[in-house]
């Protein structure tokens, strides 16, 4: 008989939400730490969650035209170079390879810690004509940024994402895929992860290293701190300038293309938690969760039970969904624990009695609400179940979203409101800086967008009193 | 009107094979050149490629339960010292970093070759009881090796591939899960890509840096020349006693676990190109060919015809094929020229004389056999035509392999034979390092492997005359 192993305890989270999220990650087997400061492992458990993040967002790029490739991972800085905003933005954070075997390189390399140049360095030797506009490329890799600073999923010096690069004959088209894409990782945020998200365009002080618009989606976290969950960048054609990228319009005269680039990265997974998590753990969104049913047999000494049981998941399992089965000798208590400290949406018990009733209890892991299902009616019950699991969490979300934007028509107000509420604090903003700048030094927050659904507050700014058009949104972000 | 290009002509095999490799490579769009010598860029056609070879083999590694995990790309020295035979064999190909940021980092990091010491470091934070065991990881990445010469998908300084590792309690389960790891990889080379192998044990001289046993899959590409598509490695307990990883047995004793790890990489791309095609371009196997099926309009500018294509297509797709319609301006002789470089195992042609009877043509690219299908039974012959060209593209492989296997009793008549045919020539062996290096030196021959498949073709070792009870197979290798 194995060993019972109660499943350790976690730090509540109104007593520490930073523990908290620690704990959560270390106990739910998502990651650990690696020999190097800041560099983290991907466990099976959080790795298996990218992998379908990835599925589903793979899924949506090609519909939309996206090829993917691969493109190297080192970068000669007199590549990295080339476009001026951007190596100022990103060369100090480069970690530099000098050496290849005992030979000393004559140009050191930088490991990438995002790959513009790589992809202008390839468009320029393959985009010759209009014909072969748009170019949609995108990869799926590791980069790295050398941090003073690092937390699981949210900063690590090396961290899992997808770049997306794409060219295109006119501004127009660029800046429409750029917002295409936005609304893509929006879509996906909200259907699929069900995190509600704010879109907005960044402050030129916010914005991507070498763009001209960087677009954004904002999220909520349950600490009321905000997450910025994903980015797309509109270039115009300053990259393609840089690096001389042309190609042969209708009228036979040589131009430069315009220029796109967006990411999401395993900060989404950072995200999931800090949204959805509670005091017993995890509570995975059904549509990314790499186990979405658990079926429990009870009491299962008894005879038929396990067999009851498995045959529930089989019959599951052939419905497409991601079943286990846990007959273990682990206690029920243990079981239960686990599996919610697992975050599995949904939990199936079934016992001697469910069995003589043609029945089996279903139990939602967000709320905690059990449902009775018959048999017959399994596949269609648990399907509607795991909907009412993301329907529930995204209202959860949703709700702690709206109840925390709050506006301010001044300076003073911001802080105090951001002081005893946190969320997001809502004013009218200039356009300048400088604004920018006082609202961090006075109420610690940062400018997180300026959302496209725009209201218009007063006609001032609160900051410096001079005449706004902006409505903005600020906050204290991850 | 676009206007018309025509594919370019590639190099003949039999006039120059390796240019006629480099020439596929570039014309069939798998590969670019990056700035750094040695680093290429997967295009999207290749890196489709790839993607599928990724999905097929996943699919296998899950079911034997080998879970996917995501590993530091960097080892600190210190780390890749632990065990001896591993560092000899790796650190003269790392290429290291030494900055951070403006900083000089107190211990260098290499990236990865290979992550043996990274998974030993973290199995042993994870692994304490007999019930963590077995363990079974896999990881899908990059590695760099920094080699002087390089060639397109056979060897790149830095290249995609997957490496598996895993942690088991018996030194007997490791070792039968050594070789369960090779017969996938033999299966999966002969039912998904139609390349047969020959399944055996490296020497000691050829195995990898630190382990106990290499087992191989050799293939032979259509020039004659042997290529290593995969291996599979038993380490015994030494990585485990170097990193102090220990598991408390059943009888509460702490005891070291014995290792695996396994590997194929974007090589077996290569591997493909160079078994499979012609001088018209790539051949691909339909199971991995991103289009598998191309329809063709002919006369399309009559009523009808391209909708009747695009019905084909729309059908092919819905039975799961991976289709694409090219009803574009282009040439039909420029189309079909494209498709053939690219690969595409079966193009559909469809004009007004096809339609009136009902019927579609089938061209198989392997061998250009031609079958006219009527379309009530499309799915069906499209189908039977794929399997066809697999079993086409493998039986010609199978009798390149069969047709250059040639025995030897003697050093000069080994050598004669290789000079004469290429191919793979056996011969018995002592066991000793010394009559490798002779074969090597005199024929220009290195061991491809022991064949678990064993004749006894003599008494006695043909290079040192002495008593030999093992048959080796010898060749010139990529």
């Amino acid at each position: 008989m194995a060993k019972e192993k109660r499943v350790e305890q976690i730090t509540d989270m109104e007593v520490d939400f930073a523990q908290w999220f620690t704990d959560v990650c270390r106990k739910a087997q998502l990651i650990d730490y690696s020999a190097i400061k800041g560099v983290f492992i991907y466990r099976p458990y959080g790795y298996a969650i990218w992998e379908n993040i990835r599925n589903v967002l793979d899924a949506a790029f090609k519909k939309v035209g996206v090829e993917n490739v691969y493109m190297p991972m080192l970068i000669p800085e007199s590549l990295l170079q080339k476009e001026k905003d951007h190596v100022e933005g990103f060369a100090p954070e480069c970690a530099w390879v000098t050496m290849g075997g005992s030979e000393q390189l004559e140009e050191r390399y930088c490991i990438r810690p995002t790959s513009e140049t790589l992809f202008c360095d390839h468009f320029k030797n393959v985009i010759q004509s209009h014909r072969d506009l748009p170019m949609k490329y995108n990869q799926w890799c590791s980069v790295l940024r050398w941090e003073k600073t690092s937390r699981p999923f949210l900063r690590h010096r090396e961290f899992l994402w997808q770049e997306g690069h794409t060219m295109h004959a006119t501004a127009e088209e660029a800046e429409a895929f750029t917002q295409q894409m936005l609304n893509i990782y929006a879509d996906f945020c909200e259907n699929v992860l069900a995190m509600p998200v704010t879109r907005g365009r960044k402050t030129d002080k916010e914005k991507f290293n070498g763009a001209e618009a960087t677009y954004t989606i904002e999220c909520m976290m349950h600490d009321r701190k905000a997450l910025q969950a994903g980015t797309s960048h509109y270039f115009g054609d300053g990259f393609a300038k840089a690096f001389e990228i042309e190609y042969t319009d209708q009228n036979n005269r040589k131009v430069n293309p315009f220029q796109t680039s967006w990411g999401v990265s395993t900060r989404l997974i950072g995200g999931i938690i800090m949204t959805h998590g509670d005091n017993n753990g995890l509570v995975l969104p059904p549509k990314i969760a790499p186990t979405q049913v658990i079926v429990l047999p009870i009491a299962q000494h008894k005879p038929g039970v396990t067999e009851a049981a498995a045959a529930i998941a089989a019959r599951l399992e052939k419905a497409g969904l991601r079943v286990r089965l846990d007959s273990s000798e682990q206690s029920m208590g243990w079981k239960c624990a686990e599996y919610e400290m697992k975050g599995v949406p949904l939990r199936v018990e079934c016992g001697p009695r469910d069995i003589e009733n043609g029945q089996c209890v279903l139990v939602r892991r967000n709320d905690g609400e059990k449902t009775v299902c018959a048999l017959e009616d399994l596949e269609g019950t648990v399907m509607a179940q795991l909907q009412a699991v993301h329907d529930g969490m995204y209202a959860k979300a949703k709700a702690n979203l709206d109840s925390h934007i709050y506006e301010a028509h001044s300076l003073q107000e911001a802080k105090e409101l951001q002081e005893r509420n946190g969320g997001f604090v809502k004013t009218m903003w200039c356009g300048s800086e400088e604004c920018e700048r006082k609202m961090k030094e006075v109420a610690g927050m940062s400018s997180r967008c300026i959302p496209f659904a725009q209201e218009r507050l007063d006609e001032r700014c609160p900051i410096c009193g001079r005449h706004a058009d902006t409505m903005i949104y600020w906050g204290v972000a991850y």
